[in-house]
Parts: structure tokens; sequence; C-alpha cells
């Protein structure tokens, strides 16, 4: 946006902006042209006040007492967010969650291409899942180049994680979502989220603990 | 912890927990017996005085400079968290997604143990994965209550999840894992933890526009 510095907003803000996107998508979807930061807010699970805030950062986009019109917010969003772009994506570790992950139409649909899968075990390279054949992990660097790949995903065991993940900054690739349990240290222009299921289940057995206890 | 009062902690710490006890499993792995905050805070991307601040909501675990004691520490959180008991779990929508959860042997090492698994489609029905036999959704309400289950993890298509998540809600079921694209409303007193790579992706992408720009 323009006279906007990306560099000032706080990284717990970005990472909420993906939830605005996809509560606005489903409001679009629903044919709600106008919404309040309440409803906004309601949907989300944070205040009104919240909701005000995160979007100032962005600029202008509602009248006091009027509310924000859907169709724009999310066209401005989805354009903050580079959504509004095609991105390439590679899969490492073929195994049943690395098909899975390359099976899953969720992330074409949303403009994430997989094009690119390899592993290390001679028994997988070679087969196709989908459209793409699984290659040898030795192909990653001229794969990453030729195809300019912006996105790696790491679905290998915990005791490979961080080798891999050195492998992939070596080539550059400044975006890592890592599913294997482990915390993987990388330069700090480097991004990496996790999934892990697990951590997400102990962080709610707190709360079972004091209905029990 | 005697004569602390959990309803005290806010969330955001509570969900920082489970990856200290991750961190602090790797380091007793590798025979690490004290470390300092600044080492923990290094492992895991936060600053060292958050590390003693989040930790001061438990209990004075360590000595000025003097660092902690890992066993010591791991075992206060695990039992903070709940993590010293099992808990029981049941999968919901056995596609892909659904069959790879019931197949994660993380899940079973870590204590969340799996014991039911229902889908709505008469083909998936009697189906066996691993131990379990696909249920009937029908069977939920019996089942939860007969085999006492903590913990619903969702699994089926994102049009499905609220009319699942209401159902699991009329259950007395506190906590739902949930893997469905779309933010599912619950009351208040229960806990819903949500597994969306796409959003984590979106968040990247907001960094690799500003390279590209």
């Amino acid at each position: 946006m323009p006279g906007k510095n990306n560099s000032n907003i706080p990284e717990v803000v970005v990472q909420r902006l993906p939830q605005y996107v996809r509560a606005l998508t489903q409001l679009h979807n629903r044919n709600i042209e106008v919404v309040s930061s309440k409803e906004l807010g309601d949907a989300l699970g944070v205040t009104p006040v919240q909701i005000r805030k995160d979007l100032s950062y962005f600029g202008r986009f509602g009248k006091q007492g009027r509310g924000y019109n859907v169709v724009f917010l999310l066209q401005e969003l989805r354009h903050v967010l580079g959504l509004d772009k095609q991105w390439t994506a590679a899969v490492i570790g073929i195994g049943r969650l690395g098909s899975a992950i390359l099976s899953y139409p969720g992330f074409g649909q949303e403009g994430f291409n997989m094009v690119a899968a390899f592993d290390s075990a001679p028994l997988g390279i070679g087969s196709r899942i989908g459209e793409l054949i699984v290659q040898n992990i030795d192909e990653l660097e001229r794969t990453v180049k030729s195809k300019a790949i912006d996105i790696v995903i790491i679905a290998v065991p915990a005791e490979q994680a961080q080798s891999v993940t050195d492998r992939v900054v070596k080539c550059r690739v400044k975006a890592i979502l890592n599913y294997a349990p482990i915390k993987v240290q990388v330069p700090s222009d480097v991004r990496v989220r996790e999934i892990d299921p697990v951590l997400a289940l102990q962080s709610m057995t707190f709360h079972l603990k004091s209905l029990h206890d």
C-alpha cells in the first residue's frame, strides 16, 4: 500500500492477517457486503479494538460506525499478504505425511503450487505422486534454481530436519514450513513456520488438567 | 504446583510451554544438565527476559546466575501441562488426512492415545486402521462416554466442520484439535486449536513479497 512501510508491522499482526482473509472470504461467500469490527472480532475471537488496531497498520479501511466493505478489505489484505500472486513450493521427505501434503488440494486453491518433491530413500525416488516425480535430494540445489522455488516444506524425521534445513537455507530459500517435531535454527532473514499437532494438544491438556483437579 | 492458581496464567504463556518442554527434552537427550535462560531463549527464539518471566508464573526454578536444572524444570513443566498423564483422543473424518493422523506415532509417544475413529461415509465405516475399526458417527455420543474421550480431532471437510463441532461440544468434550480450514465457534469453556498449513504459508508470503518488491 502506498506510503506504508511493511517493516514496522509487528509479526504477531502479520500472523493474524491470514485469519482475517479467511474470515472475510467466508463472509463474502455468504454474500455479506459490510462487516463491523464487532462482527469480524466475533468471527475471529478477538476484540473489535484489536481489529481496528491491526487494520490501522495498513491504511484507512472503514468509516466510524459504517463498518468495513468486505470485498475491498479482502482485496487489500490479499494484496498486503501477497496472496494475489502465485507461489512455488517443494516438499522434502515423501513418506506418508509428505505424500498427504502433496495431495492436499487446499494449497493449489490458495495459489501455492507444488512444483517439486524430494526424498533420499532409493525406494521412493522416481515414483509418481499426482503430476510430480519424486527426485533425489541431491537435485535440490539445481531444482530450486531452475524452478524458482519460493517455499520449502520439510516433512522428514526430526533427526534429519536440521541438516535438511541447512541445505535449504544454502539454496537461498527464505520461507520454510516445518512439519518435523523439532525447532530448526535458521539465519534471521529466513522465516520458519511450524506445524506440530502435538504442541497444540499439549497446550490444551493444561486446561483439561484443571478440570480434573 | 502448590499455591499457584492456573487461571492467572496468560494463554500466550500456556501456548509457549509445550515448546519449552520440547526444547528441554532435546537438551536432556543430549545429556545437558543445566541450561541458562540465554541458552534456552536461543533455542526457542525468545529473549532470556521472556523465559524468566514465563517461568516465574510457576514458581522459582533457578537461582540467579546458576541456570536451570534441565531434569527438574522438565518434570515440573510436564506436570503443569498435565503431560505426566495419559489422554484419550478420537478422530472424526477418516479420509486421507484422518488416516494419516491415526497412523502418526508421535501422538502415542507423547501420551495421546487414539481410542476411536468416526466417519459418516458408508464406504469407510467398518474398515480397520491400525488397531481401530472406523465407527459410524452416530455412535459418537455413546463412545465419548464409554471411552471417556478427552480430546476430539476434527478432520472433516470445511463445510461439515461446524456441525461436527456442535455435536462434539454437546458430548461435553472440552478440547478440540481442528484440521478443517475454517474457524469453528464453541462455548467459552471449550478449547480449540487449529492446524492450518495454508494460514502458516500465508503469513510467510507477506515477507517473501517484500523481498520481491
